[in-house]
């Protein structure tokens, strides 16, 4: 790695205006020249870049000011490097000896934002049926309705496990009562916000198929307990993220009910053919399609002034975002046609009620189509975080496929995700490494504590948010839903458990460190069974190092002597990690 | 290379449609499965893949079945490889240890497809003003009327170098009676189609400048010529395309006149501020640049029944195409505001008048955006083919700076460029090695014939349509404009020049065999000086190689063993290449 962008702290940019670029060179690299490439009007144009006088640990500093582009949101930059007769291009994806493809180059966005509180923040996701139970009196009783065809509901003990396979018609009562009351438990772990799964009125445990969407469950409390949550939420500077799942409804909905029966008024909400079949989210019938083609869709869900996603950002919820369900799948007609177009009408909506309200799309693979500016703050990042993290610790892929990989394909993987989308953007991302709709990583490692460890490391370095599913810093363990979704053991000493601790100190070391929230990214190592790397943010370094393997004596390449003379500077170039462990150094710079 | 997609022969697809999707693995592959990756309505599927009981080039073949996407206009796929605890992808970028992102994934579009005629061609690219002066009587006298500000324009002798740095206001007395008159010759040649630069009305020798949309240039030979010379162009079952030139106009233009004087009737076909300082193209005063935020603009040059790209796609001239000057900069007010909006209209009109017109972008770098599906039909394919044929064979880059790659590279930067488009559109990009707009290809290897003949190889061998700028087929040289448009020497025998001779038999080659016109890629070996690859097409074979170092002994990957045999059945191995030299081996297989 002999030269690198120095993008220290996300740009405020504008249309029309200026920005500075620095590069960072090595003094081993034999520069005769280096230019910034840019595209006004999409046309080629090189700037050159003058060497500072400064140096940056250890790195000559060229720097060049570049125009942001008017004619569209993005403004797609990379560094040309002359040395002797040859030429190199440094892209978002590291050097290359070509010039970089538009996909893999730096880019700016002129006014997509993420919210300005959102890169500060550690996320705590909670199903809530699962989290805790706060009020008994609330809870879904034996038998105490069908939900259509699968029959009567089943109300099971906390504790014991989830079996049900479909449906999700097995109740263990937890609520929003018990949230609430478990703020100052996630406050002592360091969480600071919080990402719910669906609240609304639903008759099945996930509440992924929506019968109202405007009332909470009366099993969770409604919308009362929700007040009483956000409220006390913001009174504590915490912030609260709600799951919008509006590609589909329940076939329960009143809405579909009347539709089924060939009511004109609500017909066409839906996609019936002409033998009553309808579209359903990959094959459900419970689970019927909305049309985003008719204007009454549009209406109730972002476009008019009491639509589903204004209203809860509105007094008395006012809620700090969403989380979107299948958003890629949403669309007009029966499939995804137009999709991007009514993402970005969601975005203005969400946006015009409150711009500082984060909106994030469900998406387990890559994303950058959703995240090129005027459309999604942010991606559940499962393609680049949680999956590569997966195949270097755990060995399994998103099908859970046998799928180990070394540190180098982490680092490669994780780099093709980031290359693809703005750095402001990579700082919002929401980073995690399991959820509802995954096993638990506790599993999928199998218990192993130190991978555990490693993979809480990362979360809580890398670029992006962290989010950690409910239990997770108690290693709860759970195979593929329901299995994954078990009630949070309350009976256990939380604050003993080695990974709490571990998580609550990774927690802390984030929040006292603006450059893991903030900073740039520099890959230092990535070789076999170790990862090192560093976010840099002003005159702010942390060095993070992961050892997946035994105990190893590690080399960094000679230009980045001078990262090793200030993470190690005992090591005398080796640089000596124990096994299965992980290091977070942090350094300010003089 | 132990996998590779059969791509042997462009699929006809449609929304909808199902198509099968065959891969090639090597037996030394210790594949466990293999599935295809789709995305219906963007959501990830997984479809396994079954080995069939046929073999390819020693390869085992296995296949697959896919919709067609209904949602969008592209499908993207990528093959995932599971070998014991490890998995691989393939992707249009080869193979990957992590799955590739959707810019590197293969592409099949549903609706937009090159022009039937076009793969098969061979195109020759024309300076009219250069090429041939068919009709002395028409050439510009001395003096004959003044360029605005430049003065009289001046009258040269045929073979004398050009020389005016700006304006274009020297003239020698090409014309489109003399490209007529040479269309034998171009036949003789091999060539079957010709790409004209500018004919229509203008004060320049280039014509980049119009002052009239609806005539060709008195000097040309006026309408009547240009009726003549496609006529007798498509009796001879040729083809021929025009240069659009629809950004701006000059500034002589009587549109451009009236509106500088404030004339309403015109002012907003152009960008005027407060001050009457107008948009103009690079800041060139003499080029103002059209403004698409208005109808009328629109109109005129798209929209309207007799808009200019329409009205020389009809009787009497029937042209069989547009190459569209600077296209990515076109756009609303006064940059490229709504760029593809515009293009993809201009697209529906070019097709809507004929469906078989071929509609191709000037682009200097990368051009995927504008080769999604519904835009351009290609690029001029400097990204993908001439620069890094530059960089290997000349060692210079666009700007023509020192920048030698390895074979590793150019492999590396044609794949990277090839990846981002659909098979379907590779075979119809606008392969060149120089133009009217770059340094002459002879001047950049400073007349080395075996580095144009290399060259020269390359071009007829590799994807896409290749074109000849005028003069290449002598080893014509020059460098930047002016000195890259030098009149055409007809006083030397063309037929006895070496270059000549070994274009003629390339292009004998590439009309013989369907592999070079229609065949899928497959690399063989990239490495320092040497770079091999294979078109396939069904039962055809045709292996092409290029040495541009010293003779050398080469020894393939095992897997490629069967290529071998096929390619070089004595070679026990080794394939012994000789200094600067190309081998181009067709093969019926069995």
């Amino acid at each position: 790695m002999l030269a690198w962008h120095i993008q220290t702290e996300p740009m405020l940019v504008r249309k029309g205006n200026q920005v500075k670029l620095k590069l960072a060179v090595s003094p081993n690299y034999d520069l005769d020249a280096a230019w910034v490439r840019v595209e006004p009007d999409n046309e080629e144009a090189l700037k050159p870049l003058k060497k500072t006088n400064t140096k940056f640990i250890g790195f000559d500093v060229y720097s060049v000011t570049i125009a942001i582009n008017d004619h569209q949101e993005m403004t797609p930059y990379a560094f040309k490097l002359q040395s002797g007769s040859q030429v190199s291009w440094l892209g978002a994806n590291g050097l290359n000896l070509f010039p970089p493809t538009l996909d893999v180059q730096f880019k700016l966005l002129a006014t997509t934002q993420i919210p300005d509180w959102v890169p500060s923040q550690v996320f705590y996701q909670i199903f809530p049926e699962r989290f805790c139970n706060g009020d008994a009196n609330l809870s879904p009783k034996q038998a105490e309705y069908d939900y259509l065809d699968w029959g009567p509901i089943i109300a099971k003990e906390w504790g014991s496990l989830p079996e049900a396979k479909v449906g999700g018609i097995e109740f263990y009562g937890g609520d929003l009562i018990g949230v609430r009351q478990k703020l100052d438990y996630l406050q002592e772990l360091g969480i600071t916000a919080i990402y719910l799964n669906p609240v609304f009125e639903s008759l099945s445990n996930h509440k992924y198929d929506t019968v109202d969407y405007f009332n909470v469950d009366p099993h969770f409390g409604g919308n009362q307990a929700l007040i009483d949550l956000t409220t006390d939420v913001h009174q504590r500077d915490m912030r609260i993220v709600l799951d919008a799942v509006i590609n589909h409804t329940s076939a329960a909905h009143p809405w579909f009910l009347k539709a089924h029966q060939g009511d004109p008024n609500y017909r066409h909400y839906y996609i019936f053919d002409e033998n009553n079949y309808f579209q359903s989210w990959k094959g459900y019938d419970t689970l019927p399609v909305l049309d985003y083609s008719q204007a009454d869709i549009v209406d109730i869900f972002y476009q008019n002034e009491n639509s589903v996603l204004k209203h809860w950002l509105r007094p008395p919820y006012n809620i700090d975002g969403w989380r979107m369900d299948v958003i890629h799948m949403l669309g007009e007609g029966k499939g995804a046609t137009n999709n991007l177009h009514h993402i970005e009408k969601m975005r203005t909506a969400v946006k015009t009620e409150n711009q500082q309200a984060y909106f994030v799309g469900e998406h387990f693979f890559e994303a950058s189509r959703w995240l090129q500016g005027n459309a999604e703050d942010a991606a559940m990042n499962y393609f680049g975080f949680a999956f590569p993290v997966w195949g270097f610790l755990a060995g399994k892929d998103v099908n859970y496929h046998d799928a180990w990989i070394n540190a180098e394909t982490l680092a490669l993987w994780m780099q093709s995700a980031r290359a693809r989308i703005a750095y402001s953007l990579q700082l919002g991302q929401f980073n995690l490494i399991d959820s509802h709709d995954t096993a638990r990583f506790a599993s999928l490692v199998n218990g192993d504590q130190d991978k555990i460890k490693l993979a809480m490391t990362l979360l809580l370095t890398y670029p992006g948010i962290p989010s950690i599913y409910y239990g997770d810093e108690v290693g709860l363990k759970g195979w593929l839903d329901p299995d994954c979704r078990r009630t949070m053991p309350w009976n256990i000493e939380h604050s003993e458990h080695p990974i709490y601790q571990h998580l609550q100190q990774m927690i802390r070391l984030r929040k006292k460190y603006k450059a893991l929230q903030y900073g740039g990214f520099v890959e230092l190592y990535a070789q076999g069974n170790v990862f090192i790397f560093a976010r840099v943010y002003k005159k702010q370094l942390v060095i993070v190092a992961i050892n997946r393997g035994d105990a190893c004596d590690i080399r960094l390449a000679p230009e980045l002597n001078e990262f090793i003379v200030l993470g190690w500077p005992q090591a005398k170039g080796i640089i000596e990690l124990t096994a299965n462990s992980s290091l977070v150094l942090p350094i300010e710079l003089s």
